[in-house]
């Protein structure tokens, strides 16, 4: 099966419940392109709505891979090969599509802190459990699109638009504190669902 | 079995393999913190031997912690409960030990890319059922310090100083690509060792 990761900047909750568009951080780009890469990640897509903030990320690509960069770290440029932008989640499908010349839907996962009534959630040991079977599957056409939010999460509607919702990443007892960082959520998630020891 | 983490600014190696002092990294905070929360772990030490760096650390930990950020963020607030600042693995020892009223050595165990030569390395199964058979045990007073470098990495000299070296977390075939962030690196190893799923 082959993966995609989207990093969603909208539509996205803020403190207070309102949706925004968050901006783009620099270490979101860096730190989930290099964990896509150690766990064999097909695509990492940026996506945000707005030109200035795409046009960031593509300066920030170009300086680690074609620019100064690029000879400063050449790891960091191969980490940074599969990221692209987009401005929706349906335009990063059509690019996927696109290049690996398909014309069907991926399975589109969502990710969350907390489950949501109307999604069907699957378990991190069901979602390795699928991945492996279609790895082992002789010219298996599996793919998936694996979605996390930005700032304080999806919205529920965007969320329902989704096949599945993996399980949440619950926190140790008593407190439950579920707040980790998303660089810290997407690490967390690829190695539970492809990584290997 | 209680866990303290350790990020280790010195004796750190840069891309030439001399050894340097790596600067605390804003997010390192954070990210951490916040992870080292969600999996229980004890206390959080950014260890660093210059004072200027540990009072940038401090500064920032006024901030979230009792100045504006604790009312902006409270979930913040308290992820940061735990972080310390200290000028040596050392010190952080002797800190943790005169918080629990100790004065034995917790059991050290460093994290590395690679394997190394003279240290013996304990495999993330193995570690994670004596983290289980500790807690599983009436009055268990075992403790563990679990070390991260930065930069390039730690030096062969400090992880050799260790107990037991973790085994590192492979990459997908066929490149074995292991360039993770230490915040991505942290997050995988606390879930694989303390993670619910």
């Amino acid at each position: 099966m082959k993966i995609a990761v989207g990093l969603v900047h909208y539509p996205i909750l803020d403190r207070h419940k309102k949706i925004v568009a968050t901006n783009v951080t620099n270490l979101d780009v860096h730190d989930i392109a290099r964990a896509s890469r150690v766990y064999g990640i097909s695509k990492y897509y940026i996506i945000h709505p707005m030109a200035d903030q795409r046009t960031f990320v593509a300066r920030m690509l170009d300086h680690w891979r074609v620019g100064d960069g690029s000879q400063f770290n050449p790891m960091r440029k191969t980490a940074l090969t599969m990221v692209d932008t987009k401005e929706s989640l349906e335009a990063a499908i059509d690019d996927w599509n696109r290049i690996e010349g398909r014309t069907d839907r991926p399975l589109v996962v969502s990710t969350h802190a907390r489950a949501l009534d109307g999604v069907p959630m699957i378990s991190f040991r069901d979602m390795r459990a699928k991945i492996e079977a279609s790895r082992a599957k002789e010219g298996s056409t599996d793919r998936m699109f694996l979605i996390f939010g930005t700032g304080f999460g999806l919205t529920e509607e965007f969320m329902r638009g989704c096949d599945l919702l993996l399980e949440p990443v619950r926190g140790a007892p008593p407190d439950d504190y579920r707040h980790l960082s998303v660089r810290s959520a997407v690490s967390i998630i690829l190695d539970r669902l492809c990584g290997a020891w």
